[in-house]
């Protein structure tokens, strides 16, 4: 019984580890694009993608677009954060 | 042989409301999308994406587009609701 | 051992058939960015997505794109569709 | 006891041979995005994409993170088909 609720939570582990792997490369990836965009060269054109609609929009729309989306990421990590812990704690229970 | 089958209830619940939340979500940044295409500042340029393939569209194309996929998903969503219900039902007889 | 035999190769067939459905979208995203490519507006500008690249491409490339994978589809296609009555008869065997 | 732990290494061999499969893909539409810039037809444009960004850049810019990346991946694949022969190497010891 123990083995597969251990099994369980290592399974929920990865795939929270996972998701925040995601959403750090996500966040690393707007990072690089908002160093392009506000660099020296002159202006690029820049478009949001929605769905399977490329809308394009002004390099002030895209940073703040970035910067929102920094701010909502970074809460996500750290919750996702959280909730390694969390398991891991319990992991840790079930195997004393 | 109960505890199987609710286990595989359990699953098929769980990918029908991860695709039901996934058509949600494309609704909405096709929402956002033409909340930009109408908005105040002048023309944006639009692309459609087909599989590897990039088409610039008309803002009109693009509206157009943009209700039809919004009907076709209400009644996608509408479909996955009601199968959400009927395999939550099946699971409480299981349980009673 | 028969009914593990016949759960894997249910699980078989249902992947071979996402595949070729997947395959079969493409197709239809690609004739139908064709009939717009084609169609009576004036010249639209398209772009063809590689990795994480996109890259300006003429209307005749783009068509000559589609016409080739339209056929590297349709082949796949039909492989897949081979592949998926070989493992309905196999699986109707071991009904038997 | 062995049957599942080869059931693993198979699992595994399976998940690591998709990624390296991956990573070639990647690095063939690279290498196909690379003939067409660098080909003979006048300027084309070009975007790269960041997350749900898509950021106009130069032809020497894409270039450069062609070659960059294609490090990179070649990398990569090398150190997934090393880890591909550990498990095969495991493998074949577990069935001796």
């Amino acid at each position: 019984m123990e083995a597969v609720k251990a099994y369980e939570l290592q399974l929920e582990l990865q795939q929270v580890r996972e998701l925040r792997k995601t959403l750090e490369l996500k966040m690393k990836e707007l990072d690089y694009a908002e160093g392009i965009i506000t660099g020296a060269k002159s202006e690029r054109k820049i478009y949001r993608s929605f769905s399977d609609l490329l809308v394009e929009i002004t390099k002030e729309e895209a940073i703040e677009h970035i910067e929102r989306t920094r701010l909502a990421y970074k809460r996500e990590i750290e919750r996702l954060r959280g909730k390694e812990r969390e398991i891991m704690e319990k992991l840790s229970k079930l195997r004393v």
